[in-house]
């Protein structure tokens, strides 16, 4: 088959002084579009190189005019001190200890008795404001008289003095420049200022043809310590949204007064692995509320000017949330985000209501990578084959990529092996023409406290970043992101309250036990485990990972054992004796299944509850996967999932298992797990891709009986005709 | 030196138709008493040989005439069926389903609407007594209207029909005997029958000078599944002491009605890994005053015929609790028990208010070890090299062995072996001249929700077997047993109510999160918490293993990690960095430790608090051996600590360090860590023992600036007089 065309689908970034090479590189790798970053400004040539010129936008940051003359229009965080322990004596905590000074200040235009807390961490009591007070010089909050050797924390609120992701940018670039403070248009009249610069820099952007919003107004929580290293990260946080007037705006809405214990929340700050209150749930609305009426306004004066809005999927957008029912509002044209493996992908690509989406490959052209040493090649490589198979499945519309173009090209292997990955994503557009390609009739829920608003963001502590204690359940979203199945997010109220929608076939349940992901007390309803007893009970499948169901209540831990068949010993039953049956070596779940199994962290203590359960592994006589029928419906249980080729066909046999659809598998599986295919039933074209960094041969079944054989390239892949 | 005497300390049992064995077995072993064995019968002439004859007794069973007329004054447990998920229709509990029915059967002769408890799981509602019946010939208890996909149980009471060591004993050996039904001795009638059948007893023994008691009354809990596996098994337990007379007893004491859920607990059947209940303890109290009145009338009447009365620690000793105030009122000449390691030793050796305390060494002679292919040479060493450790720290004063003697005959290697133990365990004896060794100046206690009452005995599951989810505990009293330090148990409540014994250097806190032994909820009391920090500020120390204060409130998870400077991940922090310092590769706790560590099943999430405490381990970035300054104090955790000679030399460093006390190991401490020795100051002795199945050669500092030079065979052992 010929290669599609050369051209289009791509952004790259510009820099000053480099129009030659940027020119060389429009070339190579294809691009239609191009666009500045921090720091960067496009010259006149380089705009006249490509279709379309992204120019990016900061709404709450940048004139430092305007930041220092409003210093009581700021931006806020809620802080925690460290806990001190009180002695026989007045204790003194210094609540800036741990915090990096030119970031954060405590805010004393609020007067500390009124927006501060004291609690004393032992008894979970606060003191009264007559028990504490706050020494301004020395930067210390005084007990008189505490209790001797109980603990205490100080919770308060700290003004920003520096933008996070432009403290990340300057220290990360060495910059040396005057720190970029936020400002708050929560205030009438900061909003007011924010439309009308936005006005004058439309007018002097007459060239710009897609405004790249980075971002809006709020950045996720991003908070450094005393030697400005990274102390508290949470993507999906909300830290940087509060500010008194804000809270007493929601005291009026919602009819109840936030207390600065629901913002730090024991100092967990609302993570997204902690089951949401009611408080943090109801902020996040007014907090939406707020973005989207404001984001409305701006795109609608953006679209005045005939200009796109797109904005970027990070930095400033706490609020936006894409998934959210406010979303549509604001009337984007698009989305652009950071693609850092499948699952990113996905979150991007699948976003609702806008006209297309973008993706910023890596590695990012910062000196991080792009250094001696640094092997860009080896991260656009990993980058590229998680992102591809998410991409068969639901593709982005563009690519690109980010940082500075005089780092990227001192490394010419890299700006090869990127002129062969843009040229492979336009040949999958160019190939499918738009059609999506065949999947199977099953379709499955990922079931948590979050449910759709956390769509493709769910075990995430940061932007695709690998953690300890996320990476062996984030490898379910990660392989999903590739596979042939439907995907929806429901939360553990959305069962209590409407059921289990009519066309999931498969729930999966995935995470440590008491978080979000698991779920916690949630545990504990009758409705909920009686309706997911009942779906399985009738037909449907459920897969536990880790924790699944996991509660410690009235003599169970996972409160769907009996759907599980495997309960897990937490020391409370190490009385009853536990007997495993022999391993079930032959299943379908483990056909194409050479290698040994890799749980990631795994989970320990998994017992069979009772001898009818098939175990499929087992480590130190503990259950590692199993699968087990209850009524007409089948569950599956593993210990854990962390991302691999294998780990992704495990899943998908485990899906088609326990939603009774093995037949499904029948044609269009490569034989070999790392392989994957696309089929384009409209087209007749079958795209067959090789997830590994090894030569891959081996055969895919056909419907009409006869078969594709392939031979790949390590990452490689290829495109066949189908005969009908 | 010469060898001591041969002869004494030393009990055999005896067998019909092995009078010749018999007699060259006590000049062998050098044997001075003699003792028949459930099952065997000891002749004449095997009675002539020895200075004293033992005589086993039972008390609740064996006369199966009287068990057969008196079924209604029988022993009962509160069992609880299996879970049964309800469907949309009447659900049928079958609670026999998984019991042994040779052992148990529903006990109807008290009414089940009266005494049974049908509970919905799902909600923890105990339904009423008209919403369920029993179908006595089906022996299934019918619901009417479940409430569909909840999960229901049912606790009944059971009647025992085969005493469960009986049991065990008769399908272990193969035996063709009718069940011993145990009889009650709550009920005045069977009280009386006890006692006169006593006396008849001891009418019909003039030649028993020792009646070993095996045991009282009530067995520990041990219930078999319906394939006469062992189902439940609580070496602790109080699950047979159950009878409706005595909780009717029990609620005009204690002003209270307990509820078959009080003895159910949910299934775990008051674990001793549980915090006990209240209502628990209060029937621990109720039946010990029980036991240890009607056992101290028999143990009266025995002495009024001039014969001994000693118990063995174990079967049918439920409420005797040697560690319990009772205790000392039942007038017991001596204890016996079964040596499965140095804590079970201890656990006998330490026991009060006896004059003394022998041994049962293992193997026993049963068939499962001594069969074809089974290595009881190797059992008996395994046990002695644990054993021997303990002994020089509390000897016991008399060892013997168990079972029958045809078995052990067929091994003479066994018998060779057996003989040099003997002459060992006598010349510990004569050389030390009841002196005990010399010990560091420093007293360690163990913190957990029992305190003094379990004694010897945390973190067991049954007598002396390993388990998965103890043994990176139970290391700890297994290293403590043989070391050269003082060791005393208290509880929470003990710290509470009464503060920290002033004695007290070091406390150890050791567990699984929620369990007895770290704590669980315990951990939020303020005067506990306040109590340990002041404690260790002062100048104490504390060692945490594997979850030490671990309870999740107040955003701390660890509730001690300010003393510890270490803190667990448990998901909800995960967004809060971590970093880990350097690792601290030479301090104190580490010097003799050369083998990569081991932490058994370990502890995973551990991060520090803070870089002042010192990092002595770790892995994958996360700590597993650590030290801490806390004021005058000192702490240090680790992740588990199964035995072995490394660990418990580790432990000793730990104790030492933390209670400030390097100095005291600068002499008597030999420079493997598997060589320990026993310092005799009036006896100018000194013993060496190598504790692992290799030659070892070494030194060992004195005082006098000299050192012992010692070359041990494996598991070897040697004697030095010191010269002052």
């Amino acid at each position: 088959m010929k290669r599609p065309v050369k051209k289009g689908r791509v952004t790259i970034p510009g820099q000053e002084g480099m129009d030659d090479v940027i020119a060389k590189l429009i070339e190579r790798w294809g691009a239609d579009a191009i666009r500045d970053s921090d720091g960067t400004k496009l010259t006149e040539y380089a705009k006249s190189l490509t279709d379309k010129v992204y120019s990016k936008y900061f709404f709450s940051r940048g004139d430092q005019n305007y930041a220092r003359k409003n210093q009581n229009r700021s931006q806020h965080f809620y802080l925690m001190s460290e806990r001190y322990t009180a002695k026989e004596e007045p204790l003194s905590i210094r609540m800036m200890d741990t915090y990096y000074d030119r970031q954060v200040e405590p805010e004393i235009r609020y007067h500390p008795s009124e927006w501060w807390e004291v609690i004393d961490r032992t008894t979970g009591c606060v003191l009264g404001t007559d028990q504490w007070e706050y020494d301004e010089e020395r930067m210390e909050v005084v007990i008189h008289s505490p209790s001797p050797w109980h603990e205490y924390t100080v919770s308060f609120l700290a003004r920003q003095l520096w933008d996070p992701v432009h403290m990340y940018n300057s220290l990360t670039n060495g910059w040396d420049v005057e720190p970029h403070m936020p400002y708050n248009p929560f205030f009438p009249e900061t909003r007011d200022y924010l439309l009308s610069r936005l006005e004058e820099w439309l007018d002097d952007h007459p060239d710009t043809d897609v405004v790249r919003i980075t971002t809006f107004f709020y950045n996720f929580t991003l908070v450094f310590n005393e030697e400005a290293k990274e102390k508290y990260v949470d993507w999906f946080g909300y830290g940087a949204t509060v500010n008194p007037e804000a809270i007493d705006a929601f005291e009026k809405e919602y009819g109840y007064r936030l207390r600065p214990e629901d913002f730090v929340d024991e100092g967990y700050y609302n993570s997204p692995f902690r089951n949401p209150s009611k408080a943090f749930r109801d902020w996040i609305s007014f907090i939406q509320d707020f973005v989207a009426e404001l984001a409305r306004e701006c795109v609608s004066r953006i679209h005045d000017r005939g200009k796109e809005a797109i904005m970027f999927l990070g930095d400033h957008w706490a609020g936006t949330e894409p998934y959210g029912s406010r979303f549509k509002s604001i009337g984007l044209d698009g989305v652009v985000g950071s693609v850092g493996d499948g699952t990113t992908l996905r979150m991007i690509a699948d976003i609702p209501h806008v006209s297309y989406t973008e993706g910023r490959f890596l590695p990012y052209f910062f000196p991080d990578v792009f250094c001696p040493g640094g092997d860009p090649v080896a991260e656009a490589n990993d980058n590229w084959l998680k992102a591809r198979r998410a991409l068969l499945r639901n593709p982005l519309d563009r690519i690109g990529y980010g940082g500075y173009l005089d780092l990227a090209v001192e490394f010419p292997d890299f700006v090869d092996r990127v002129e062969e990955i843009t040229d492979e994503f336009r040949e999958i557009h160019d190939r499918s023409k738009g059609e999506r390609p065949r999947h199977l009739s099953c379709k499955v829920a990922i079931l948590n406290s979050w449910g759709s608003l956390r769509t493709w963001m769910s075990h995430q502590v940061a932007h695709g970043l690998w953690h300890k204690h996320a990476y062996s359940y984030s490898g379910i979203l990660e392989s999903l992101s590739g596979l042939p199945v439907d995907v929806t997010f429901i939360s553990f109220e959305d069962v209590i309250e409407t059921g289990i929608p009519k066309d999931v076939d498969v729930i999966i349940n995935a995470g440590s036990a008491g978080t979000s992901w698991s779920g916690g007390d949630w545990w504990e309803n009758e409705v909920l485990v009686s309706r997911l007893r009942s779906f399985v009970h009738r037909g449907g499948g459920f897969i536990g990972v880790g924790d699944p169901s996991a509660v410690q209540y009235q003599g169970a831990y996972f409160q769907l054992a009996d759907v599980l068949g495997v309960q897990k010993e937490v020391g409370f039953s190490v009385n009853t004796d536990k007997y495993t049956d022999a391993i079930c070596r032959s299943h379908f779940i483990l056909e194409d299944i050479h290698e040994k199994l890799d749980y990631g962290e795994g989970t320990s203590g998994i017992f069979q509850l009772h001898s009818k359960v098939q175990i499929l592994d087992e480590s130190d006589g503990e259950v590692k996967l199993s699968a087990n029928e209850y009524g007409r419906g089948r569950s599956t249980y593993v210990a854990g999932l962390p991302y691999s080729p294998q780990n992704a066909r495990l899943l998908l046999r485990m899906i088609v298992w326990s939603s009774h659809k093995e037949r499904e598998l029948d044609n269009f599986l490569p034989t070999d797990p790392e392989v994957e295919c696309a089929v384009y039933d409209r087209e007749r074209k079958l795209i067959v891709i090789n997830n590994a960094w090894s030569r891959k041969a081996g055969a895919i079944s056909l419907p009409n009986g006869k078969e594709v054989r392939y031979d790949l390239f390590p990452g490689g892949y290829e495109w066949y005709e189908l005969i009908p």
